[in-house]
């Protein structure tokens, strides 16, 4: 068994289009390479009530929750006194969290206004995540992990968490690739991974000019089963008259289109 | 008011990072240019009762739902089969859409199999969408949109639904750009808000080697509202001894970062 994560991206500007998420695609790489099964993520806007039953039911359903965006200075980041609520505690002045901002808004050369004192709120009993860009602390509370919204400053505190971030057994991953219409070997695809217990088979079509295929990607916590069913599903385009090879490197981005 | 949507994006690839999620933000740009507030996104797996209780509820929440992804022919495309459990009605193979692919397989000369037929199979009661670019149509079922999740025939299907998809009162939208950092502007930025009632004002930090600044962001329904507000912050910024413009173009992609 794997651990179970969710995400919560926060944000209007997500929702309204302005801005493409970067996040959830990111965090699911790193929850994958840590063996960690990213079951759910959600996107909702600044609304608290939104807010706190979202993240009370995914802190609930799965074994710990990243929320992302809403934890800046202004009157639209609202996610820490929301999650506090959620928590059912108060919202405290972090010691350790003010002193850093101190520290580096006097190397800045900019005021550390009230507004900017804010990023050293948390909710009471949270555990801070540094910040090695721009020193404004995430933390943990229970099993949520509080994050940025701005994707280079949630990557390099993510990098940065060391053992912070839990991790599971991770899962094998095998891309079969081949020029052969996924509707071609569907049938055989269902028996494949019927015959591999513990394996997954997805079925990705891709397109471009003057050519189609099908990625065909296998996936399970035990290498062998993996490979073995990568090798049946090679097997399975040669009786339709087809070539295919088994790819280990992880597959960025999306399907080809 | 206008009316709400939600976006549900169904796949095991997206979630395991193997495949980024294009289909959210283009789907939420061209919901706010058609006057529909997108309220929620959700990204879930190849998950029966996930997808069930999932579309259940966000169905009933909001006046739209639409879905992305599980409509092929393999056995991993289980969205038409939970789809029609969470309506409570059979799944029936739809004369039109069988008609249809008949028609597309006898032109490509591939077999028209029993697995591409599970492409004319829909809940009892939906309506085609008609799919320009590889026939196997979605549908509207109740007031869910169930779309393919290949970025480009989602974008070819919805491009080509004309009045297939409803609108409402298109949201105004102004950006006002200044190199004056957020945590300054802040408590300025809530008084502006709170000014112009209707009005929101998000306010997104960006960062580039040698220079920072925000992006605020004023929406509202009411244009004139929309643009009073916006020269509100141009004042707001000039206060502070920085300056500001304002950008009426709408701004793809990510926040400078």
């Amino acid at each position: 068994m794997q651990p179970t994560a969710a995400i919560v991206v926060i944000g209007d500007e997500i929702l309204n289009g302005r801005t493409a998420d970067k996040n959830i695609n990111w965090l699911a790489k790193v929850l994958y390479d840590r063996g960690i099964k990213l079951a759910e993520a959600r996107v909702i806007g600044d609304d608290e009530n939104l807010i706190i039953t979202t993240v009370q039911h995914l802190s609930a359903s799965h074994d710990m929750v990243f929320t992302s965006g809403g934890i800046g200075p202004t009157h639209d980041d609202i996610t820490t006194v929301t999650i506090a609520k959620a928590f059912g505690v108060p919202v405290i002045r972090h010691p350790e969290a003010d002193q850093r901002l101190i520290d580096h808004y006097r190397d800045t050369g900019l005021d550390y206004n009230e507004a900017r004192q804010k990023m050293a709120d948390t909710p009471q009993g949270a555990e801070l995540i540094d910040n090695p860009v721009s020193a404004a602390p995430g933390y943990i509370i229970g099993n949520v992990y509080v994050l940025p919204g701005v994707p280079s400053i949630l990557q390099a505190m993510v990098e940065n968490m060391g053992d912070q971030l839990p991790g599971g057994t991770k899962a094998h991953r095998l891309t079969v690739q081949t020029e052969v219409g996924e509707g071609t070997l569907a049938s055989g695809l269902a028996k494949v991974e019927a015959d591999h217990p513990g394996v997954s088979v997805g079925s990705y079509p891709w397109f471009k000019p003057g050519a189609y295929g099908t990625a065909l990607v296998v996936s399970g916590l035990d290498q062998d089963a993996v490979q073995n069913a990568a090798e049946a599903l090679v097997a399975l385009v040669a009786e339709f008259g087809g070539t295919a090879y088994i790819d280990d490197k992880v597959v960025g981005g999306n399907t080809p289109a």
